[in-house]
């Protein structure tokens, strides 16, 4: 079979039209709906066909993706379609908390929908170019039936059958995007200090986030095994070392809240462990909670 | 002159005793000192002099480098020996503060001691291997001329005049990655709640700090240019993914310290800004304290 396979994407804010987009792009039969319609017509322009009504767009295709503002809106929309989403594929990319999406796939399931939930790793501009990654968890039927349609999008990372993986890989991987672009600009706001600007860090901050990716495998191989000894960094110098950097911003006049509460959280790991802990050790202090 | 020149190393911790070694291995005459004696017996094994007195240590050679423990610790020890210094290169390699470090030169000048400041941005194992760099400031003298010799140890980054660039940037940089450590092992322990390993979360995040260097370049830019409009990802909606980040942590029964501290500075940027503003108008917040 040479024709390609029909679409619906339900859902046209930035993410669902870069979807749709790349799905024109390829040739498939898309058919695209809104709650306001009037997103839809660079879509249309380019071959898309608007649905008069969403459960219209359902009955379109085999296949129907949703990304929509969150769960709550996925579920005032899908909730009446059930009847029509039965048999089909229903591929839900709306960003929400792994409770939802299990709650979502269990609804699915009621209703005999084949549910694959996902989140994309990639901003509307990097939909289809490399680098781009869905994290998918739930039907692994709908995630290997449709492996083509998805890498469209970017690299399809199946996680695993249960529908909150996708969700909670998710918010652990934004966790490690916040943290490093937060402490990134405390740093550049620091040498700003002294006139240095953020693109004369920048260069040193791409080669030490090599170095300390570098550091990772290490580091995760400790927090599994729970054998945190180090003759490399203990914690005692890190905790003297975030201290230190704390007290040199508030010397040069800027926020600390970055580099204080990481502080307070490796310092309540050293009154628990060893000082020749390693960094690895932290995790014991996460989990306890 | 085909002669290796003699170096002098005061301080044999696991650092000064790692910069001693790669001396050696590059066939320098090389003088050592510690506190204590008995740290020496491995470099004296493999040729190092070990010198009685740190002042006949320093009297050995034309260049000293100095690594211990704090710039209490160096004061202490160079204090005394100004005499012997003058007209000589110091390096000193050991961590402290901006200010810290500029005292020591100013001491170093009015002593007529050559003096460059620097910090190491690798493990005492890494001395020498690819990926070790050291972020020196001050004498631009004594970096060019003894460019080779700092090579053996790792890439020189000499960052300028002031002695107390090389340890705010060393701060700043090792606030990125307490950061980036902490929050990947937030992460694993929020995936770990699932049974997901921290090195099964390992490639996963290997892959994700790829993306979120990507972005720093244009981070930079807004950051210096304080044009923080974006039609990428705005505050808003990280603001609540941080806010559900930290929801999802406590509801699966681990510390939210990390969240709750960039939730707390993300949402307080928003407040003062606009939901339209990308990630970069964080150093807004930041530069205000």
């Amino acid at each position: 079979m040479d024709k390609r396979e029909r679409v619906t994407v339900l859902g046209l804010g930035r993410m669902g039209a870069a979807l749709a987009g790349a799905l024109l792009a390829a040739g498939h039969p898309t058919t695209v709906w809104n709650r306001s319609a009037a997103k839809a017509g660079d879509l249309v322009a380019r071959g898309a066909v608007l649905a008069g009504t969403a459960a219209e767009a359902v009955r379109a295709s085999e296949v129907v993706v949703v990304c929509v503002t969150d769960y709550d809106v996925a579920g005032d929309l899908l909730g009446p379609l059930a009847g029509e989403l039965a048999g089909r594929a229903l591929i839900n990319l709306t960003s929400g908390s792994p409770e939802q999406a299990r709650r979502s796939a269990d609804w699915a399931a009621e209703h005999g929908i084949d549910y694959l939930d996902g989140t994309i790793m990639a901003v509307p501009q990097g939909i289809g170019q490399p680098g781009s990654v869905l994290l998918l968890s739930g039907s692994a039927e709908v995630h290997s039936g449709r492996k083509a349609l998805i890498e469209l999008w970017g690299d399809g990372d199946y996680l695993g059958a249960d529908a909150g993986l996708s969700a909670l890989y998710d918010l652990a991987l934004l966790g490690v995007m916040w943290s490093t672009i937060a402490s990134f600009l405390h740093g550049a706001a620091l040498l700003g200090t002294e006139d240095v600007t953020a693109q004369q860090f920048l260069p040193k901050v791409e080669r030490w986030l090599g170095a300390v990716a570098s550091f990772l495998p290490g580091i995760a191989a400790q927090a599994d095994s729970g054998d945190y000894a180090t003759d490399v960094s203990g914690l005692d110098i890190n905790v003297a070392g975030l201290d230190l950097l704390a007290r040199v911003s508030r010397a040069q006049g800027i926020g600390t809240d970055v580099p204080a509460a990481l502080h307070e959280l490796y310092a309540r790991r050293l009154a628990q462990g060893s000082a020749n802990d390693g960094l690895a050790s932290l995790i014991d202090t996460i989990r306890r909670g």
